[in-house]
């Protein structure tokens, strides 16, 4: 492991702790604390046209570019946004408004008024589409199964001439999961119909070519990269029409409104210089996560990795540990000093067990026993060994009380 | 003049320029730009329930806090955005979608389909109600006369049983002129209507209380109020029901999902430790902003200023100097060291004169002629009367120039 290569980020406040759960957000890279203040000094208003708002307009201008290159698009298909929910929120109910408002596209497209998404999506995709069902519209969830792998039988069928948009992941939060856009894209184009990808597990994660993907949308987020919260990204591909989901001002050539935020926007041109060293960093976090679950699958009975022969992101593991309830183990490991996730942490605190796990076809019971670990550059082998023999400790405690209760 | 009482901002990096362009953004609080790298070193999921989530979580409780009790509201009334322009496209798109799912509200409502707004609201609003115009909904604009000051005959005479939603500006961006909002309020309230307000230009200008206010919503945005950029508010009355704008994760008690940005909420919270002081800070700043006008009354001609005897916010000038291009006049300011305005900063570039100016009955060749000086705590007697100088010489430069080619 070449530890020292990879690029610093902020300690936490108790720097005893280790951090396990990088698909909720990530530290700050140190580089971009440090460059804040000086990024702060250009508080103008980018629109201005006097000097105060001439470095704003170039620091953007200059980040934009540096994305555009590293994800290999053009400049002007990058939309800012405040993050990824806003980027899934505007692609989706944006290309619903333009086909009910026929602002859009080739003839016979207003009969385009069906949807596409998968049973495992985030909620910034999920209750929109719900939302859309509730305007009349029809929307196929396509069934995954239990390791996470699509139906694509299933997706070909309810493909049809009257497909307007297929909105796919890339990588699965909960259980990092990589679903193939490449060939669900193709199979979307060939049907005329519009594909997004919410691809906010996978910047930093995996490579990004988004040439190569081929796909009319996708959506990204600063602080799932090691950047600030408060900037996403939207991809749209030149000739795409997107109505805007907040309307007003022309900025970002009248796709979204408002004042843009510098100083998230810089920090996410600082961070994106880091892609380059991505496979680098991704392959030995990968070696992190395969050793967790090598050590865990030798040392714990009744545990099950999901999806673990399929395609996944290499930082995430999510855990089915029979007889344990999730929610306390991850109150018992926090309390160990370890930070890990029972799912999406925006759906922390809800003592539902969670829909992606549902919708993968696991019981409310196996869904309520999992366990996600998402692990980030930062992490150490050292880390991952403590980890597992208290993990250990931790559910031998947890079965042998619910044993004597019981 | 108490000088010394102002809270301090950060210097732009050419501190020999004079900003006198408040309304369009703020310098940032030294005070915020020194504690940021401590609230960057909280960069939790503040959903996550481990230890990383409570530090930010407990930032924003207390931010929210202090908010609501400057503000005179209940801190579960306050939902914050990315700004200004998602604050008010939250508002006016999810009260009309509460309408059209008849998710609200008493008996006889499903019927109220009508919106009442002014014709000289920010562009955030006013495409809004263009949008739903497209939508098929009625939409009345309320007309507004030279001087700035709202048609409330016609406003009586377009409210009706059939009114969803009234949206009425609380201070104009471009001239300053304070609308009678509370009687606005009063007068909707009376009729059953829902009443907003677009709060931008208040925060920091004059006393806020919203439970005087009596609205149903208002918006208002950070960073033009000495805080960062990417972060908003709406106040929403306990009891309305609004629909989001940006769905998925259950942030904001289900109202605006996607994760906070800690560090943007933890500077407003700063900023508003100084609404204390601002009826001081905004006697001083209308000061400055009379001196400006009497002394460019005595020593140009042909200058009017717009709503002049109105009830204007104390610092804002908003001038219409005769035979002069106002874009032209701006960038000659500019190259001797003063930002000013021709209108909203988001229109900037937009050779078409301001829509504001049009709709308040001004010819193009006058409206063209604009323009918007709006001060702030920073600036200074010195720089007032050096401006009035300058602006002299150039106004001069211009209409000799004209003279001599025409």
């Amino acid at each position: 492991m070449v530890k020292e290569k990879f690029p610093e980020v902020i300690k936490s406040p108790e720097s005893s702790r280790v951090y396990f759960d990088h698909n909720a957000t990530t530290p700050v890279l140190r580089s971009i604390i440090e460059n804040s203040s000086e990024w702060l000094t250009q508080w103008g208003n980018p629109s201005s046209i006097h000097w105060s708002g001439r470095g704003p307009k170039k620091i953007i201008r200059e980040a934009r570019k540096k994305i555009a290159q590293k994800l290999n698009c053009s400049p002007l298909e990058l939309i800012f946004t405040s993050g990824g929910s806003e980027s899934n929120n505007t692609v989706i109910k944006g290309v619903y408004e333009s086909f009910e408002q026929k602002m859009r596209w080739s003839p016979g497209d207003e009969h385009r008024n069906e949807y596409i998404t998968t049973g495992v999506e985030h909620p910034s995709v999920r209750k929109v589409f719900e939302y859309l069902k509730s305007k009349g519209k029809t929307v196929h969830f396509i069934p995954v199964d239990r390791e996470g792998v699509v139906d694509l039988q299933n997706y070909q069928q309810v493909l049809s001439p009257r497909t307007a948009l297929v909105s796919v992941m890339y990588a699965n939060n909960e259980t990092g999961h990589v679903f193939p856009v490449k060939e669900m894209a193709r199979m979307a184009r060939e049907a005329g119909a519009l594909f997004h990808t919410d691809g906010v597990q996978a910047l930093g994660k995996t490579r990004i070519d988004l040439k190569e993907w081929d796909v009319d949308f996708a959506s990204f987020s600063g602080h799932k990269f090691y950047s600030l919260k408060g900037c996403g990204l939207i991809y749209s591909k030149t000739g795409n029409i997107l109505h805007g989901l907040i309307q007003g001002g022309g900025q970002e050539r009248g796709r979204r409104a408002g004042t843009e935020n510098t100083l998230a926007i810089a920090a996410l041109g600082d961070a994106i210089d880091h892609l380059n060293d991505e496979p680098l960093y991704s392959a030995q976090v990968q070696e992190l996560r395969n050793s967790i679950e090598s050590q865990v699958l030798e040392r714990i009975s009744g545990v099950k990795i999901i999806g673990q022969g399929t395609n996944r992101i290499g930082n995430t593991s999510n855990l089915i540990i029979a007889g344990v309830d999730g929610e306390t183990l991850l109150m018992n490991l926090d309390l160990q000093g370890f930070s890990v996730s029972t799912g999406a942490a925006c759906s922390s605190g809800n003592p539902e067990p969670s829909p992606v796990l549902l919708a993968m076809g696991f019981k409310r019971e196996e869904a309520q026993s999992s366990l996600r670990i998402s692990l980030g550059w930062q992490n150490t082998q050292g880390e991952v060994n403590e980890f597992v023999e208290k993990l250990e400790k931790v559910v031998n405690k947890l079965r042998s009380l619910k044993d004597s209760n019981g």
